[in-house]
């Protein structure tokens, strides 16, 4: 397996085939009673009967051990597919969804991103850490057992790294965080507002590129997903998150959630990165969400000209009036 | 519906519902039969029976008339869909395919691509015109007739213009295409090559998004695909493009193809738009497809991290083991 970017799509893709998979054991890999075969990187609580685990990949896009290696293959960019790939499972039972957990347990997943993105980011090769989640078989779910992955590169994804630069450019033109404009005018207007708990706001994006797209930020400004700011209270995230996809999850069984944060600002010799540092004071962390939702939006898409045919704010007022409750 | 951007995503987003689509009338709108109820913008042959019709597209997600209107929503951008949105129509008969068509066939569906992109053209309005054909279900396709669709728009898509900067910029440091380098290499290596004819190459792209990406290119520097340079033949394009569409589609049924050109450069004033006749000059133009084949990859293209189980020298290598004829 290898990294390869061309110098006109500008993307790194992991190319080649990957190792075969250890053949399946009875039942599902995920659930209780794997804990001595898959050891956990990660384990809330730590002692006593699990509640939420982190393992390593069994099928890892990326390994932790080994030098980059970038190298040029005459005009083009290679690297080896240093990284790491995780699996957050995020309960032990089998037939339950994110959405069905309780408060108190969605906090504890989200403490479990935070945690290995904060741990993974103390190594100064790993310069991005993406955690994502794909529910159904739609979105490509590798489970069925409830989970998300994460996976920590030596590269910060195009996409981030493009959001990175927006935020920058309207911080150079305006002194002020483009996220953070953005929560002050769906406040101010209402009409795009899905929800809200505490600091945290859940609302459809103006320029929403599929039905029902929904993002989750703190109102208040922070860059960094992985580091809480005094004051907040992640509880609030939790409740809200598990408001929100209990009402999409009756508008779309499947759906990509997706947490963006700042890039690893740490160089290896521990001192900070000044080109990262200068994109990351601006950004604001978020998590999007997009659900699949079957239209004719598909196809058009391919020249990142999105059509979607439900408006933003009929989407957020449908969303509004669905109970968010089981 | 409405054309909405936003200052982090900064893609152009189509908005709203589409018009109620007319009532279908018996049997398929494509087929003879219908050409006085949906007049041809373009035909060919002139007269007589047609082999190839572009009508414009009955339910379109662009106008052609009316103000463009670019307008703040407080910090968001809008303007209304105006453009063209037209169907190339590839055959009269209904159940064949764009591969299973003479080349002299697949010659003319080309022309009716160069011919309207010349012709959007000369509405200063419409800074690009994208061809896209979604062959399959998988891929989205609108009809089961063959066709192929085409989109004038006010505004240069997000990836054209990351292409047109990528370009610009191997320009400014190498003074030398990068498409110019990227065939130069290839053509030399070989290993990614899948057929060339006359200047024309088909190749696997050293990054491949998905398994058996293919792009079409001209060995020959020209940034038009609509102005063939003197001594350049299309029928060698044409017979080009239906054995690797044949070759594609004994392992894809679907797939998708989307011709990149350079962006509108006339002003409205008449004269050249300079930013963009600077970003043109270096441009190359291509046709890239790609197939749907069904892997794991999808789940992880939501993060612009392309995971492509296929080297594409080993994709080259099995289409052109493959028998490009019907």
């Amino acid at each position: 397996m290898e990294l390869r970017k061309d110098p006109i799509t500008q993307s790194w893709v992991v190319v080649g085939h990957r190792d075969e998979a250890p053949s399946a054991p009875e039942g599902c890999l995920l659930c209780p009673g794997h804990e001595a075969q898959i050891p956990a990187v990660l384990a809330i609580p730590p002692q006593g009967p699990w509640g939420v685990r982190v393992i390593p990949h069994i099928d890892p896009l990326y390994h932790i051990e080994g030098e980059v290696r970038r190298q040029a293959e005459g005009i083009y960019d290679t690297m080896r597919p240093i990284g790491a790939h995780e699996v957050i499972v995020e309960t032990p039972e089998h037939n339950r969804r994110l959405s069905q957990l309780s408060n108190e347990h969605i906090e504890r997943v989200l403490l479990a991103y935070a945690s290995r993105i904060a741990d993974l980011k103390r190594d100064p090769r790993f310069k991005y850490i993406a955690v994502f989640k794909n529910q159904g078989p739609l979105a490509g779910e590798e489970w069925t057992h409830p989970h998300s992955q994460l996976t920590a590169t030596t590269f910060v994804p195009r996409r981030i790294k493009y959001e990175l630069h927006a935020a920058r450019e309207w911080f150079e033109q305006k002194e002020r965080c483009v996220f953070c404009d953005i929560v002050r005018q769906e406040d101010k207007s209402g009409q795009r507002i899905v929800d809200t708990q505490g600091d945290y706001v859940a609302l459809c994006p103006f320029a929403s590129r599929v039905p029902f797209e929904v993002w989750l930020l703190r109102s208040k400004h922070n860059h960094l997903f992985e580091q809480p700011r005094s004051g907040s209270n992640r509880l609030h995230l939790a409740t809200l998150l598990g408001r929100t996809l209990r009402r999409l999850e009756k508008v779309s069984a499947a759906y990509h959630l997706v947490v963006h944060t700042a890039p690893n600002t740490r160089s290896p010799k521990g001192q900070l990165e000044h080109y990262w540092q200068t994109l990351a004071d601006d950004y604001h962390w978020h998590i999007e969400i997009l659900p699949i939702v079957q239209t004719v939006s598909k196809s058009y898409s391919i020249k990142e000209v999105y059509f979607n045919a439900l408006l933003p704010e009929l989407a957020a007022e449908q969303l509004r009036k669905l109970d968010p409750n089981l």
